[in-house]
């Protein structure tokens, strides 16, 4: 049984996360935090994008109006994102915050401590502590030197900050720009609390490279069962963020919504264009809902039997190809009515199965 | 330890696989199987990119005489790709191969894979077993299911096959297109088999999903201490799938040969483009070989004590910004003039140190 079917479950504005709900993706806001205007239109973006969450940086008390504005008709939950200032944390709940990222041993006195978890008890709003492996305490440093071992034992002194205020509302994110100390991390937070994790790799580098470490470390972690909600890190605008962490998620398997394309990677016995025509399946069944696996083969002898898995496929040869579905053969067409004709076979049987 | 430290050592034309080795990564040529000149210039586009190993599709005799001239002058180790057809195994290693990649259980009457098990033995040419969930034994479906047991026992009764020829010069590939099956299916074979492992995703689709896939299933793996050496299979130019493959091995640190970036997301505190100035740093520094950490933070105060851990970095605020070495700041710049700096100073660094 996997980490996230038995961390407790709490409640994001309404959004579950843990104890085995779907896996959910975060992302935040880069547009400047006293413009209400511009982080409501993100906001927008990224529930468009497909985003679950959406987390606000509130560095000051200006930034509590504009989150309090954006509020008001955010789709979406939004997380305010404090650091040390426990006011400031009192203010965005009153601003209508649906979840606090806080470290709770940043704020200073049990006390100030105890009155953000009260006020956050009272308004049934969960608080995310992030650990982020560039701001250890030098304690932990010390102690413990810099790898996975640290981050965990932060964490761990975190929560049991918050637990002493009676609170057990929480998720935990224990971020490093390291992927396997990041892994590591989490396997060892994971073997002593069952709070829901927020999982992430931070401070990623440049999309390409953002996105290669984002979907080694959370695939990683996913794929051992760890992880409830997830947030990529890109040094890109936030919807490639919300793109990346949804296409993970696709990759591992905790999101079936949308087409599948599985294609053969090209060799030197493929006789059509496979590169362009699985671009051209991909956008033409983007708008499809339907969790279907659509296979782009360049082998018409072994295609269909090779992606007999896939609910449908074409496979081309030289200027001619067969559409296939559930591995037989429905049909030889010239290349240029391949792809027509798949879309054709597939809408068909959607609207039939509609009915 | 981890799997691929006590794994059999195996040699790919002077490149070592497995036994602890450095992980290679491998590619396949997609240009016509016929045509060595343009064989030739793709094996050298891919060497250009960093890739250790190469494949070539061999599905006929015709095929055959290209390898062989491709092999005269190929700057990499090559390897045969070989469905079915004994004859052409042996073909090949007498033109030349330096692997071979064919299923034995394919091959027909034992007398077969003993004779390609002996030639290959006589030239210390290792053979690659390399099963696809796609075309598994019917018998191996009815008995095992489709999941990730039915791969690992058809690739178990391969291997069994060639020990029975006395031959133990192997590596496994057991890919399919699904990333959570692929990964459990290595997982198993790896607690039954020392030899190394070739790690792959198979049919990724598009070249976004494609990455994202390969990353996680190949990331997760290798996290795990699984694999040898890899190949990323994309419906993209081969030389993308390198880029790829270096790029998931450095994301989990098995590959520190020159600049990894780090670069925080940009939040609403961010005052200057970040994720321009992170792909300037990037471009500018992408010639150095020296295994450095570079970081571009987003802000001046917090930004190098974060990246306190990175060898060099930058962090900018409205129009300004400083350079830090080792989280030690350096000094302070205009932002227009933060990269030339940066620049200068790992340069100036790298040649004090060759002295």
């Amino acid at each position: 049984m996997s980490h996230r079917d038995h961390t407790r479950r709490i409640s994001v504005g309404g959004v579950p996360l843990g104890g085995g709900a779907p896996v959910t993706v975060q992302s935040m806001t880069n547009v400047p935090a006293h413009d209400p205007a511009a982080i409501l239109a993100q906001v927008r973006e990224l529930a468009a994008a497909g985003c679950d969450i959406v987390r606000l940086a509130v560095p000051d008390r200006a930034a509590v109006s504009a989150f309090a504005r954006v509020r008001e008709e955010s789709p979406l939950p939004l997380v305010a994102d404090i650091h040390f200032d426990y006011k400031l944390a009192l203010d965005a709940l009153a601003a209508g915050a649906d979840k606090i990222r806080i470290n709770p041993g940043n704020i200073g006195a049990p006390e100030r401590v105890k009155a953000v978890a009260d006020a956050c008890a009272r308004r049934g709003v969960p608080i995310r502590i992030g650990v982020n492996g560039g701001s250890l305490e030098q304690e932990i440093l010390q102690r413990f030197g810099n790898g996975p071992r640290a981050l965990a034992e932060s964490a761990l002194r975190h929560i049991r900050l918050l637990e002493q205020a009676d609170f057990a509302d929480i998720c935990v994110s224990i971020k490093s720009s390291d992927v396997a100390r990041t892994v590591e991390a989490y396997r060892l937070l994971a073997q002593q609390v069952d709070y829901p994790l927020h999982l992430g790799v931070t401070e990623t580098g440049t999309p390409y490279m953002g996105l290669v470490k984002s979907a080694a470390g959370i695939g990683a972690m996913l794929l051992e069962g760890l992880g409830d909600t997830i947030r990529v890190s890109l040094t890109a605008p936030p919807a490639e963020e919300v793109r990346a962490g949804i296409a993970i998620l696709k990759a591992v398997g905790l999101r079936r919504h949308g087409v599948n394309i599985v294609s053969c990677p090209t060799c030197g016995r493929t006789q059509i264009d496979l590169i362009a025509l699985a671009q051209t399946v991909e956008s033409a069944l983007s708008d499809i809902d339907a969790p279907l696996t659509v296979a782009v083969m360049g082998c018409v002898v072994n295609g269909p039997g090779e992606a007999r898995e896939a609910d449908y496929g074409l496979a081309g040869g030289k200027g001619t190809g067969v559409l296939f579905r559930k591995g037989t053969v429905m049909g030889k067409f010239p290349e240029g009515e391949l792809v027509p004709a798949l879309e054709r076979m597939i809408r068909e049987d959607l609207r039939e199965k509609e009915k």
